[in-house]
């Protein structure tokens, strides 16, 4: 299958000016669908993109599931524009997608995670938190940080040292018995799978500085394709421990999160 | 002319993974020419990406003039990975360049421009500050401020307060009849002009809260395309006047930065 193609002088190139979105196909169907297009409709009227159509948008996902679960990529770029930052005019958005076979990876959920702290810290940019644009150099920046295989994720706070998210998913921790994901209002992207589960009560916003996550009852990181992976080990900076958390035979919270995501329960071992 | 063209995987498109350029032609051959690509080169090792050989980037203006200015856009991504921010291994970076016919906007070197300072204050990232890299939804943001055309250029402060750049140019003032510019070590984009000016000795870098703007004896924006536009008015970001600057016949700092460029000089009307 030939992989859609964009122009030298496309904006997602050239200025990283668009969005996107990774959503899981389970049997050709798409999971937390309304909240991947709300996500990518505000971030189009957040950048001032004309939003593509809803017919063009659910088009993307109409086609045969070639395997029981799938990855749909979509982008959507203010499509070519010329030389300098002024819009086009009249704008002329591409919409793109992208299927892939998908497999999570399952001993992830059952066994738990390493996570480490990145040692990037994110930017402030209130114009555009919380979406999922095309600039993602600090991700990248930080998924560089570390090349072990037994480390899953990274762990990003912003320049005050407030915990924000993980270089690739939300994160989530519980206190007293409560759940709580950082406000995402100054830098991060805002999960689909996280938005879903504070509409369901089951996670509240709050504020915790890096210092003390160590702390906490026990540390999860997710996102909507991968699902909940239980974090077990928790390092620093210079990949020393911080902290060990003990998991539950029956962690409730992923799942909670499975169960919207259609993943079955699966007690960890 | 067929544009180059890049696939839905590339990094560049995906996530702003990589770094451009804007460079004059004059008869074919670049101005400024070491400076660009000093800062492509700095800008790929920030990125870690492997910087394309020196007999590709000198290719990309080998060819025959087609008009006495051209300007030659290059860009460099980290080529196609697959899903997930980790590192394509091995890397396979793509070189993209595009030419095209170019005219400056003379009567802006000769009366001099309006600029606006505006709403959006551009984010604290040291760790991708500088370098010219695919990520500049902020620029975008803050271009979208404005559609008047009177209006030539928007300045930029950070969260601060500081003044850090034009949208798509660098800014520079006069204090006692020295020129100085902002640091760049935390945002913005350090222009080569910009850089050949500090080289020479005849600009330095200084910070300015956005509030003494308007004492200064004068004020321009330039960047190595356009040359040097003095500010003769400059708005608030509700687009009230807070100063007019007066030009002098003989702009010393607009001639110095030309000559540089190979504009011939302009006595101010």
């Amino acid at each position: 299958m030939t992989l859609p193609q964009v122009p030298f002088d496309d904006r997602g190139l050239a200025y990283g000016d668009g969005v996107f979105e990774t959503v899981l196909l389970r049997h050709g169907e798409p999971v937390l669908w309304p909240y991947h297009v709300a996500r990518l409709v505000r971030g189009c009227q957040c950048l001032g993109i004309p939003t593509p159509c809803q017919a063009a948008i659910e088009a993307t996902w109409q086609g045969k599931a070639t395997a029981p679960l799938e990855v749909l990529k979509l982008i959507v770029t203010r499509g070519s524009g010329g030389r300098g930052y002024a819009l086009p005019d009249p704008p002329a958005p591409r919409l793109l997608s992208q299927r892939t076979v998908f497999a999570p990876m399952v001993e992830r959920w059952k066994n738990g995670v390493t996570v480490r702290i990145c040692c990037l810290r994110l930017g402030h940019q209130p114009a555009l938190a919380g979406i999922k644009h095309l600039n993602r150099l600090e991700n990248v920046m930080a998924r560089q940080e570390w090349r072990d295989a037994m480390i899953a994720e990274g762990l990003l706070a912003d320049q005050q040292g407030q915990l924000v998210e993980a270089t690739s998913m939300n994160v989530f921790w519980q206190q007293r018995g409560q759940v709580f994901t950082p406000p995402l209002d100054k830098c991060g992207v805002a999960g689909t799978l996280r938005r879903a589960l504070i509409d369901q009560g089951a996670v509240s916003e709050a504020s915790l500085s890096l210092e003390l996550l160590p702390r906490m009852e026990r540390v999860w990181v997710a996102n909507s394709v991968q699902g909940v992976w239980p974090v077990h080990t928790l390092l620093s900076e210079d990949n020393v421990c911080l902290q060990r958390f003990q998991g539950d035979r029956h962690d409730k919270f992923q799942t909670l999160a499975h169960r919207l995501l259609g993943y079955a329960p699966t007690p960890m071992q």
